[in-house]
């Protein structure tokens, strides 16, 4: 008997638990979904941060204390580019350039982005399959009280600083899921969906913005199960807590799962914090969702396919 | 009561000369204008061979053992494209890439090669003038045994083996001289016009095959004094003597001056060949041409402008 897992994530934190479940499940049986709103043009080069997160994380390449990037990174393009006077607010290191420029010497030759991202992987010797959410483009933009800004603008450059009124994800509305993915998630030994504890916001929310993708998760019998970026009002990393709070929203789990309504079936919270109040229609797990380590990973992703086995033990 | 000099060159020999020229005389008296049909489009990026050369030569950063990148280089993004699968034959060092990135950043906005040539010289503190021959494209093509190739195609791709036939510049006719190139060569102090020891077929005539640079040098009032790339019956550095032979010309400086009949006054041949017997129209002189170090080259550029002083003093 076959089984298949789709995990729909963003940068970092959505990294360590596809690398979790990577390590859970045979290769075979695991489809990652990634975010590509946050993708950009930048010094003539498409860079698409959150496919490179999550490849860096299944390659065993991630720099562990940056969250970012490769790890025995070397930064000498980076000094002479600003030597010559070129732009340095985004930081791109020696070996992660070569992803970029490969990358986009492949698209330049007119392959889809879900191509190049199977060929990189494979060349990273990365057996699970990671998709781009779609190969058309979609960009995540940001209003704040200085008007509407391009994600990275506000992201990397501004650092997160203008107050969030609301995002849009230009292009979603004519995205197309890649077929594969579109795939994984009509498959009839589907036993769970995933969604990574990635930024709801501008991670998760503009994968769900490409209607098919939103369609599939709405009509999946598997059960969908989200889990938590925020511990103890914070968030482990990234904007996603001055996010809430920018938005009247309160900095809790349950805020976070509020959004995923008519999307999930569950939802995970850490074991630090208290087990939320029910919401129609969401059964909240408790587990350890911080992830230092590579055993973290596995134990989370262990502990949420459990969940989502139980989910479906209790249906009548 | 000013003076003028402007030398013609190519990659790294030349560029050794275009140094000891620019430790010889005052900043605003040189102009060096740079081969551009080496120029090529590779991982998306427009790079530049020669005129990198000649800034890395000026501004202290060549390498001197490899003869060609920057010193203190570091491999990380060859290593990683390689691992990912794309082109090796071509190396970028990390260093090196920065400027590729950069000029190509900049052309891609629509500001002219040569601008971009001043805007990288000034970033690396380079005073002297540096300049492409020209702002529109010049490819250089080699027919070979195995029919055309392009320029680095064979260069470097091909290690010059298969043996060349003829060369061709394609868009040399329709190319126009830089302004500031064509205004440097019409001064009315031009005291010399140096012609570097670089490659005769790949280096020096795509920029004579330019044609209002080749007018104006056979037009020019000042001496026109080229030095020799042959030394002891061979190349000082890349395939100079190769192409000789298999155009079935003799391995001399004799044999390069002569491509240079109607826009040379002079000829420099090392101090350890014999001087040439006399050719219409041009002067031998001798001088210690092999540039091994920084001094090296400033006496070579000495010598150089004291040949074509000569020649001035000379005239009836």
């Amino acid at each position: 008997m076959t089984s298949h897992v789709v995990a729909l994530c963003g940068g970092v934190g959505g990294a360590k638990l596809a690398h979790g479940l990577a390590m859970a499940l045979p290769a075979e049986s695991l489809t990652v979904i990634v975010n590509t709103a946050d993708d950009f043009e930048h010094l003539g080069l498409h860079i698409s941060p959150d496919l490179d997160s999550v490849m860096y994380a299944l390659a065993g390449l991630s720099d562990p204390d940056r969250g970012w990037g490769q790890r025995a990174e070397s930064w000498n393009f980076m000094e002479m580019l600003q030597q010559l006077g070129g732009p340095g607010w985004f930081r791109l290191g020696d070996r992660d350039l070569a992803v970029h420029i490969e990358r986009s010497r492949r698209l330049s030759e007119g392959v889809r982005l879900s191509e190049v991202t199977a060929q990189l992987c494979s060349r990273l010797g990365i057996t699970v399959r990671v998709l781009p959410m779609s190969d058309e483009p979609v960009r995540t933009r940001v209003l704040t009280d200085e008007g509407w800004l391009e994600f990275q603008e506000y992201f990397v450059h501004r650092h997160c600083e203008p107050p969030v009124q609301a995002f849009a994800f230009a292009g979603a509305e004519a995205a197309h899921a890649v077929p594969e993915a579109a795939r994984a998630l009509a498959r009839s030994d589907l036993t769970a969906i995933v969604i990574c504890p990635s930024n709801p916001f501008v991670s998760v929310e503009p994968i769900l913005a490409v209607s098919d993708i939103r369609l599939a998760l709405e009509r999946a019998r598997a059960p969908v199960i989200a889990v938590t970026p925020i511990v103890g009002g914070k968030a482990l990393k990234g904007p996603a807590a001055k996010m809430l709070g920018e938005l009247g929203l309160e900095v809790t789990p349950e805020a976070v799962a509020r959004r995923y309504t008519g999307i999930i079936d569950a939802f995970v919270v850490d074991a630090a914090d208290p087990l939320p109040a029910p919401i129609r229609g969401i059964t909240f797990f408790s587990a350890a969702t911080i992830m230092r380590s590579e055993p973290d990973r596995l134990r989370l992703a262990q502990a949420v396919l459990r969940s989502a086995a139980e989910l479906v033990a209790r249906e009548p």
